[in-house]
């Protein structure tokens, strides 16, 4: 089994910040008793909760594999897919929550999204030759398109609903998540699953700190606005609620 | 890695044909307003756009292995399962929420329809001998034939109550599913999966063809009913609502 | 491909036992007609008929492989993993209706259930060390932990709104939950997995046990008691009812 090189440092560091933003969340959520604020804290507490295991098996080396591609052999950390596969829908819907989006818009956005994490993975997986890869890579980037056509069209709509508090902390959710977001293709890029501009070493340092900004920064974004949730939660974040009208 | 032989013709065709009526869905949907009726068409917009992404990588070869059985290489095509994993439950919902079903024959129907996806991809799998493929594909079948028997006993009662011309093409529908599905097992058994009458080129050949068909042809017949769909949505097709009574 | 050894008697004997009390079940809740009452029915034929398909694939060699670890062979089955990943899930949710929890509840339940039983599948693939193996079951037992505190704090303070025979019927399920469920971890560390004090033939005997004890012997106690059930069913076992109040 191959084992992580030197850039295991930053697995290491993935796992702690992951385990602590997991263990700050469940400290902030403690004592809520409202059920739909709830359930903000419970999403929002299972996304570092998978990272830091995704990141323990990193580190672990059970998390990595190697790819040969045109003779040459990549290091893959295909845990990170296993990770992203469960924590990007659930960051969608603390978003999808947020805006009080209805149970169609929720549905196309998690479609999407795994669509998006399952060809990515494919595209890492990808031995046939490096422009298959990249054509892989292109496929999950155009569901990643679509996706945000959806947050700034369909999503951003929904939530302008919302009262004033909520939709401003929504809308700067958003725009972390989409930069935060833009930023994953290009590092996959110029990292060593694609061109290879950028040693192992480093993109790994990149994709922690993205990962820690977008799940337990995002998290911190979202929870500390306890007056903000509770605005949230008189809209119709809940899709029996409108149905049930 | 394994490469698609000359059945790859078969394999771009139906990509190109899978990601045309994924376009065609999306064109005819863009516009619809209707909560209830969006629920439709974003079901039957991801169906070929999964199956396109399916075909896609069969035809690069990432979704094709090889599997020794008794000192034969077959040419297993794994990444169908992983389609229809997601597309047979999708149609079925489809199908059920014409029928204005419950939640609980909703859940039937998706459960016995996982458990005959992923015996008949044990099935394609097995190494150990062409009867222990076979009798995967036995149990693959027994899964396959209660969820017929739901089809036409709970799940045609239950769209008896919708009005007359829901009714209708819940029925043409329902027909369709039952008379294209039937001809999967049928493919598979006679093709390199299970007794190898039929080679391998015009095996991919004909899934492809009820892929086609059971897809993009059921998603026409369903969507361009407009109004037939209108009427139907006022019916119990949400579970919400059936339980606010 | 690994065959199993004469430890097989037992996957046999499991593959009959779940087959028969499949049977059992539909046969038990053949003439339900009340929806919710249906919903206890449903979920708990499919936990044994998952079984029955899981202790097939492993009695026919299909669920097994071989893992090397510091130089030594040992025996997976992996299929179990599979089989928990759907089934523990659903033996929760049966705990919740009768529980009457709301969506909160059920959803943690089941992510940490998902983490616990993915993270024990981890710790049966590892190969890296013993050391490594006994870390992620560690894990594993963490998630399990956390369950189980849920299971007696919060989802035993939402039953006692249950009228008084459903909080019985509840509590002794509970119970038998915790207390099979307890044995598994233990079974996995001194069987082949873990430390390799018990061989596999008693292991996979233990197992074989417990998971009928755990599903077809649990669903007797929840099945049998129909006037009880009558009892569970007006509560808010729904999440609908309590969002539509």
């Amino acid at each position: 089994m191959p084992q992580p090189g030197p850039e295991n440092v930053w697995l290491w560091i993935g796992t702690a910040l992951m385990a602590l933003g997991t263990l700050a969340f469940i400290g902030m959520g403690w004592n809520e008793k409202d059920e739909q604020k709830q359930e903000f804290y419970i999403i929002t507490i299972f996304i570092p909760a998978i990272a830091a295991t995704s990141y323990f098996s990193m580190a672990m080396g059970f998390g990595l594999t190697e790819v040969t591609v045109a003779g040459e052999v990549l290091d893959i950390y295909w845990a990170r897919y296993a990770d992203w596969l469960f924590t990007t829908p659930l960051l969608l819907i603390d978003l999808a929550l947020l805006a009080g989006a209805d149970r169609n818009t929720i549905a196309t956005l998690v479609g999407l999204d795994i669509g998006m994490i399952i060809t990515g993975l494919v595209a890492a997986l990808t031995t046939a030759s490096e422009a298959m890869r990249i054509a892989w890579w292109g496929v999950s980037d155009g569901f990643f398109l679509v996706l945000l056509f959806v947050l700034v069209s369909r999503l951003t709509a929904q939530a302008s609903d919302q009262p004033g508090e909520v939709g401003s902390l929504f809308a700067r959710l958003r725009n972390v998540v989409i930069l935060l977001w833009l930023a994953y293709p290009i590092v996959w890029i110029v990292g060593t699953e694609g061109l290879g501009l950028v040693p192992l070493y480093w993109e790994t340092a990149g994709f922690m700190v993205l990962d820690v900004l977008a799940k337990v920064g995002f998290g911190f974004l979202l929870l500390r606005s306890r007056s903000v949730l509770d605005k949230a939660t008189p809209a119709a974040t809940e899709p029996e609620a409108t149905a049930a009208d």
